[in-house]
């Protein structure tokens, strides 16, 4: 052992609806050394994301949950500290997933070597990691965008949505986002172009959006699930496509909302428009991971995709941003600033 | 007018729920005369479909409905009895939409003029004709089936499912079938070579599903809707494909079941598994016809495809035929022997 000691949440016991505080506990540990071929990690920023909602449960997924006792996991972006690696040496900055916590022993295969000079670090876990990769596979695979084409997307401030609009827009298509709030749908339209921003705590919100998609929509982004797509779904159009991304709305549903059943009714509107509905995790589409780098990149790089971090300072706080997060209060993407460089002042 | 008197199946009423025979009338009129650039048509064969509920609907749909006094519209196999049009003589067979009558008058680019000796002209409403060309183009289209995969497909003995359980065959996958009875199942096994066929009526018929499955299903051909979907959907697998051709169990619905509401069930399932359900009618495929009647017609030819008719004699029983259709009484593609050819003795 080091005599460094260690600060991480993990998880006290398995919420029930909306994550509370006392779901968590930030724990002190000593920090374990590195074995041979691994490194020693000090993290620098942690990436909260919606997903994490789905690991806090028992519930089958396409991952495992974390284990009640255990460190809440994530991505990070971490400073090495030791290395017992010939690829890494002390102050090399790289991408892994040591989750919640200042310190962590990883292995070679898990990490990336990010540059410094290439651009913010931060961005590894933003625009230019897994949420903008998620936005530029899933919208222009499953999405399809054609010019000329109305594309709505919900939690359209977020990491994701945001890069979706834009990316909709350099393709031609006609931009409609979805956010909570005046500031939020403005930041949409002026800062970033979309043709039109939609607040879904309006009373008119379904009238709002139907006005503000006079064609009808062809591709629906979904993060949201609920009463966003409820109010989306009569205004699809035939042949219509819906990356299916998240379902923020329902990740701390506790049971089913009251009925009737509407599952026909889906069904029927499958059928009829000849939608496509997809799933999709951002994995499934690693081999497009040298496309999303070069195109963002080069987008980022020309001015034309904007993006906005929401920071929040000390590992302390981040159950505390996560459960804003499920409440939609971020603007932009979330991150937890959890130590400084060693080389800062 | 000709002296001829025709007579036509009229749709008297929307049905509330199942059609009864009271919404449907029989009527004799005259039989236009063909003007220039027509042919007059005596039907021979009608066929009966389950798209057709929807046209006796007022609901929005992909086609438009039926009115109330119309006459009811299907494809049929017709002999050009008179004809003002030079690419076509009497005695000449063709497929057309004439609907449930005796006589119709067309213009030329409604038909297609078969070939009596390629094929029994009937199979141009059946296996060679709308129905197999919706399992053909939505099976190997939407289903992308790959040697070795697991499909389920419902209404497993009808003209659609019992050509996609034979391509997924074709194409080494392993076919389960569902079906309505013992006669059916077995003959989708003993026949046409399914691995396995599922009586959707009996009491276990979810765990006779599960235990059919194995390896879970990676497509599932929905024709059906309702409890069928309800026992597939926990077998599917990750990254399944779900062409949704027809919703059969539904199209009597009068109102949607009790509750909870499981759309957001649904969703997730999308999600998490990562699921492609897309829906589609026949017509979207259309630049596939000439691939369709290649394969499929040589595959008959060589034997590989087998198909089974249920013929109902005469047009006044048309719409008792049709209401057994959607109670799945019928044995085979459903075809109304409307007239004898005039060559015939």
């Amino acid at each position: 052992m080091s005599n460094l000691t260690n600060r991480r949440i993990v998880l006290v016991s398995r919420p029930n609806g909306a994550p509370r505080l006392s779901n968590f506990r930030l724990e002190e540990s000593p920090v374990p050394e590195a074995g041979d071929g691994q490194v020693l990690l000090r993290t620098l920023w942690l990436s909260l994301d919606p997903y994490m909602r789905g690991r806090m449960s028992a519930a089958q997924s396409y991952a495992k949950p974390v284990e009640v006792d255990g460190t809440m996991v994530g991505a990070t972006v971490s400073e090495v500290i030791a290395s017992k690696h010939p690829k890494f040496e002390p102050g090399d900055i790289v991408l892994g997933y040591a989750g919640w916590q200042d310190y962590a022993v990883s292995n070679e295969g898990a990490l990336r070597k990010l540059d410094p000079k290439a651009a913010p670090i931060s961005t590894a876990l933003g625009v230019l990691g897994m949420p903008g990769m998620t936005a530029y596979t899933g919208f222009l695979t499953i999405g399809q965008p054609k010019v000329g084409e109305t594309v709505v997307v919900a939690a359209a401030s977020g990491p994701v949505g945001s890069l979706v609009g834009q990316i909709a827009k350099l393709k031609g298509c006609r931009a409609v986002g979805i956010a909570g709030g005046a500031a939020k749908c403005q930041y949409l339209v002026e800062e970033l172009g979309f043709d039109a921003a939609i607040d879904h705590q309006s009373p008119g919100f379904a009238d709002d959006l139907q006005r503000a998609c006079p064609s009808g929509i062809d591709i629906y982004f979904e993060n949201v699930g609920g009463r966003v797509w409820d109010a989306v779904a009569p205004l699809l159009n035939d042949f219509a496509r819906v990356p299916v991304c998240g379902l923020i709305a329902q990740y701390n549903m506790t049971k089913l909302p009251r009925g009737p059943d509407r599952t026909p009714q889906l069904f029927r509107q499958i059928l009829t428009k000849r939608l496509t509905l997809r799933g999709f995790i951002v994995t499934d589409f690693n081999d497009q991971a040298e496309a999303f780098a070069r195109d963002v990149g080069s987008w980022i790089r020309d001015g034309k995709i904007k993006y906005k971090e929401d920071v929040v300072e000390g590992l302390q706080n981040a159950p505390r941003a996560f459960i804003g997060l499920l409440e939609g209060r971020n603007f932009g993407k979330l991150l937890v600033r959890v130590n400084a460089p060693s080389g800062s002042t």
